[in-house]
């Protein structure tokens, strides 16, 4: 996620209207969370309201530029609801899969109310989202966003079926993650412009690239660090047997790491030596500059557009790079 | 679920539309959940290929009559197979909960691939069947399919919320049975009427009475047995802390029930005793009785229809009842 301080700029950039309308999305994200009753939504509730930077969302409301009325308003409010109710569904499902006890600092679902209660609240926001947008009325919308909530769950398949592999190709691991998160950035793009009547493809290529890159630098995050930063060790991700950009970029310069078996690094300790191993090729700093590059092409692909609008859209894709700078 | 010989009576009252529809869903049920390739659909590809009785998508296609044409009959089948993903879903998630190492005689996708390629298979299923029913351009079929994701989210946490609670009303049980399984069965009467612009309210109320008395009957199979029917032990809700209408009714009746203390029942031996002791006070019969009522109130109900699609929607309802007779 970019930090707050970059979506704060980009929120400034994009005109008066983008505060207003995040703030209303902070109010309808907890009706719908809670739409089923305070008791069988708390948890829901809980999940909304631990917050996040809703990056996600502000890529649908600057797709589409200021809505021209409030029924057009309405409807685009309705489209980042959704997206951030499907992502918040996989993080609770994320989260009762790595028994993960806190996320942004909190407890998780999991933790607090067990596997059963965050797996049905996961199904809860993730049909939620669903009902949400189909208000809009518009087929396609729909269409978009079960496009990319079955490529996240692909994602995920993927990256089980890949599990502990060191050697999984390079294509395998893109593929990877252009399922498990920059498809949901593509249909951010993708469901702003059609509310505006935008360049549909163009915006959903932006967000599809722009969320690629926050992938990568997501992974790079992993193996550099520092926990402070990250609220975790470094290294979760081999300890889960994931293999991400700098372990296949560092198993080419370091026949130890090509050799490595995953399952016997076990512990924090031995994760963190092998991340130290990873950094020792400078195999971050060609991720890092992977990711960089798609960001550039992402914004360089921007077509003509008002100019706050491209502004801030270009901020966006600066916020992810600068979350990990 | 009802019992094969009696889908099969239903499909021959319908008429001759109803095998060859039911073939065709199987195909595109198939098609659906291999969608993302044989390796990340081979989970959700064997889920659907173990079967079921199909009784919901049945229900679709009942409550819409024969369909005028092919186009129709496409945008019946998506509904169809939409409803059966959804439930498919719902089914792969509760073997994760439940650890259950089988389903209709095969392992499970749990026992298979683990908790996590269950999980996500279970949310690729349920994004696959808000891809296809997105399809038919009709933002009404989205919104019921996706109010009726909710109710059953929400039946699963009222669920969590009331276990192990011996003294749980009888009405709160049955929000949990409506909201757990009578709502997807609304759908499936609202979305066929609603493709044979037919009475959308009527049929979904059908749909929501055969819904709950199948859940009643259920609930009653679990105590009753036999487990060569069930293919599990007497009483597994009881060692699951699910209080269901059985137990309700006994409680009444057996002042030592209604002191039993659930979570000191462990073995299935145990809960077996439970069972025999429930049953002695006569509270299956009762439980049947309101069941059938049910059935009986929504046959009743039924409106005027072509004689075929009516007698063939009698026997969907007598159908759930002859199982459990």
């Amino acid at each position: 996620m970019a930090s707050a301080e970059a979506v704060l700029a980009v929120i400034d950039a994009a005109g008066a209207h983008v505060p207003e309308l995040m703030d209303r999305l902070e109010v309808r994200l907890a009706e719908l969370a809670t739409g089923h009753g305070e008791t069988l939504g708390a948890h829901a509730g809980a999940t909304i309201a631990a917050g996040g930077k809703r990056l996600r969302p502000l890529l649908v409301l600057l797709a589409a530029g200021p809505p021209p009325d409030e029924a057009s308003a309405v409807r685009l409010l309705r489209a980042a609801a959704a997206v951030e109710l499907v992502h918040s569904a996989t993080l609770v499902h994320d989260d009762v899969l790595d028994a993960a006890p806190l996320r942004r600092g909190r407890p998780t679902v999991f933790a607090q109310a067990g596997r059963l209660m965050a797996t049905a609240t996961g199904d809860l926001l993730f049909a939620q989202a669903f009902a949400e947008l189909a208000r809009n009325g518009r087929p396609r919308d729909v269409q978009v966003l079960s496009d990319a909530s079955s490529a996240l769950a692909a994602g995920e398949l993927l990256q089980r079926a890949d599990a502990w592999d060191v050697g999984v190709p390079r294509e395998r691991y893109l593929e990877r993650c252009d399922l498990k998160t920059a498809r949901l950035f593509q249909a951010a793009g993708q469901l702003g412009a059609i509310e505006a009547g935008g360049p549909v493809e163009i915006l959903g290529a932006f967000g599809r690239r722009v969320g690629l890159a926050f992938q990568l630098l997501d992974d790079v995050l992993d193996v550099s660090g520092p926990a402070e930063r990250t609220g975790k060790h470094r290294g979760t991700d081999l300890l889960d047997g994931t293999v991400t950009l700098p372990l296949i970029v560092a198993r080419d310069r370091d026949p130890g790491l090509a050799a490595l078996d995953l399952r016997a690094v076990r512990t924090p300790e031995q994760a963190e030596g092998v991340c130290d191993r990873i950094a020792a090729t400078g195999a971050l700093d060609e991720a890092r500059a992977q990711a960089l590059e798609m960001v550039a092409a992402a914004k360089d692909a921007l077509p003509a557009l008002p100019e706050g609008q491209r502004g801030a859209l270009e901020l966006v894709a600066d916020g992810v790079v600068h979350r990990f700078a």
